[in-house]
This record gives C-alpha cells, sequence and structure tokens, in this order.
C-alpha cells in the first residue's frame, strides 16, 4: 500500500451522494478505477462509521483498493483498515503511528509549509493540502484560485513524501494540481455526487494522467 | 482497577467548571476521594482531549485513580488510561475488548434491561444507567423522578456487574441510588461546577455510604 501510487482518491461523504449509501458509491467508484477510499462521514456517530466502514473494507479488499479511516486509529484498527488519515485538530501523527504501527498508512492533512514539514518528520507517508480551489459549498473568487495551486508547489518542494490536492477538484480543473507537482487529488462531491460515480472517477483518473504527463 | 470498590465516578466537562480547566478540578476531586474519573469533555476535539487526557493521567495515575475515556479506545491506548466508557452509538463493547484486551475496564451507557444484558453478555464490566433524575440542563418532573430509580433496580436485578448511577445526581439524592443498589454513583456537574470540587466529592462520598449502608 503505497500512497505514492495513487492518483484518484475518495473520500465517502453518505449526505453528499444523492440519496445512495456509501457502498454504492465506493463500489462504482472501484468500478471506475479510484485508488484509495477515506471513510469521513462528517457529522455521524462511531457506530455508524464502524459499521459503513466494515461494509467498504469488504469491497476494497476485494479490489485492491486502499481504505483508510478518518481521525479515528481505533475504527480503523476494528475494521481493518489500511490506514487513518489525520488533521491538525485529531491525535497527533506521531501518536497514530506508535498505535497502527510502521506499516500502516497514515496521511495529515496541512496547509501551511510548517505544518507539512512537521507532518513529515513525525511520520506521515502522504499529506493532504487544500483548499486548493475551495470547495463546491464555499465558493472561491476566480482571482483567488492561483493561492491554493501556490500552495501545492511551496509544499512539494518543502517535503519528499507525496501530496494530494483536496476542495473544489474536478475533472476540469484537475490538470494543473498535477502540474503544480500533486501525485493526485482527493474529491467528495465530484464522485459521491456524480449521477454516475464511475464515468466520473474514469473522468477525473483521466485528467489527472493528463495533468501528470505535462 | 475493579469497578466494584468504585463508589464516587466524576466524568470531567471543562465547560461546565466554572472558567477552571478540568485538569484543577480532577485535582481537587482526587483529594475529596474521587473513585474513577471519565475524561468526557464533549464537544472538544480529538487533539484537545488527548492533550487534556494525557495530563490528567499523570494526577490519577500518582494517586491511584482510576481513569477511563469517553468513546475513544484509541485517546485511552494513547494516554495509558484504564479503559473506556462507551454509549450505544459509539463503537461496539466487543470490539473495544478486542482492540483493549482482557485487563481493561469496560464501561456502557444503558437506558433499558435489555441493552444492560446486551452490554454485560458483550464483555462489559460495569454500566452507567440513568437518567436517573434528569439532568441539571434537562429538568425533570417531580412525579417522574421514581423512573430512574426503578431503572436502576430493575437493571441491578438483571445483570450481575457493577452499576452507576447517572443523570441529575447530587449529595442531597445520591442514597436512594444506593438503595436502589447501584454500587456508586457518576456526576458531573455536581462536582465541576462546585465552588469547591473537594468538599462538593467528600459530600458525595458521605451520602453514598450513607446510602450503601442502609
Amino acid at each position: 500500500m503505497n500512497p505514492r501510487d495513487w492518483q484518484t482518491y475518495l473520500v465517502t461523504q453518505e449526505s453528499l451522494s444523492g440519496g445512495r449509501r456509501s457502498l454504492e458509491v465506493v463500489t462504482e467508484a472501484i468500478a471506475g478505477g479510484v485508488d484509495v477510499v477515506q471513510l469521513r462521514e462528517k457529522g455521524t456517530d462511531a457506530r455508524w462509521r464502524y459499521e459503513r466502514g466494515s461494509e467498504l473494507r469488504e469491497v476494497t479488499a476485494e479490489s485492491g483498493v486502499g481504505l483508510l479511516v478518518n481521525d479515528r486509529v481505533d475504527i480503523a484498527q476494528a475494521i481493518d483498515a489500511d490506514g487513518v488519515h489525520l488533521g491538525q485538530s485529531d491525535i497527533p501523527v506521531a501518536v497514530a503511528r506508535d498505535l497502527l504501527g510502521p506499516d500502516a498508512v497514515i496521511g495529515c492533512s496541512t496547509s501551511t509549509v510548517t505544518e507539512a514539514r512537521e507532518a513529515e518528520a513525525a511520520g506521515a507517508d502522504y499529506l493532504g493540502v487544500g483548499a486548493v480551489y475551495g470547495t463546491s459549498s464555499k465558493d472561491v473568487p476566480e482571482e483567488q484560485n492561483g493561492t491554493g495551486l501556490e500552495l501545492v508547489a511551496e509544499i512539494v518542494d518543502a517535503v519528499s513524501i507525496p501530496v494530494f490536492g483536496i476542495g473544489g477538484i474536478t475533472a476540469e480543473n484537475a490538470p494543473p494540481v498535477l502540474e503544480a507537482g500533486a501525485t493526485g487529488v482527493a474529491v467528495i462531491s465530484e464522485i459521491t455526487a456524480a449521477e454516475d460515480p464511475e464515468a466520473a472517477t474514469r473522468a477525473l483518473e483521466a485528467a489527472v494522467s493528463e495533468g501528470d504527463g505535462r
């Protein structure tokens, strides 16, 4: 399970999945070639995430797709996930590493070069960087759009672990994120809210490959 | 660390501690003879609870007082707590037992006889039962006050693990909870919001011993 191999990264949110279960969206995204799935499901309780996570572990394991759990090391261990994704207000990366051991994948959300260097030094395997373009729920004016891409480029320069852009990324605007040096892109609604999550994943994968090849 | 030895059980909530840190309240409660502390701190993020929990582990360990963590098995492991307390919407008791091993103390909140029997069968070491009297933030009419005590008595009859009453318990109304068969009482604001948490803990301890002796 090597984050350097990931290009398309899906973050789940059943409440943004058009009435479908995350299991359905993830199954379609896997058919579309998604590389890794993060169980996030903000605003839900731990029991629900444990149950949903157990379902997602089955379909991801069958297809060799990575599964990470947002925030909760204990849920990750309980469902035999490949690792966790931690934010700046979650338990520290080094503490999660102690609990999970050297083989787990640990990612960390960073929005400054200082946070990025700290996360790498603490043992993170990859970084999530954003918001690259703002998010669909929080529109960023056109003239500010450069900022997120510059941040990606600065952090890619500052660390040696893979960087994934996140925040408002679509198939259309994904190529510049790769050109800025990101290894791949993470999305929520671009896949979860798509009428056809499989096609949306393929389109994202094609856009990322285009950006990566330039 | 045997829950049968606990009579006074403090659940922390810094936001209900009159501007004091939970560390200060817990230190005073320990001086007053509290038997076990649960790190709860509803509405705070995991990093904050991890940091506060590390502080509480120091003072509780020095005095041989038990320390449990609400909901989070990973934070309990990270701060070397004695166990966890789980609600009905947290990860299942059996899953927590797998992660923590046989020596950890695992408690479970239950408000029906069915839940209580299930928690015991799943490996819980003790039960929290309530709300016995409602809580200070949710007043229960006088005529309904019997219900909580009856629930405690029914659950005590149905299981063989220790039961702790919770919800609106004060030094004044604690004795009937013990008379109903509870091993002890759990409180938040009766200690955290007290002008003198040490004295409040002593008063609660005295009330529990009175109820226990009848």
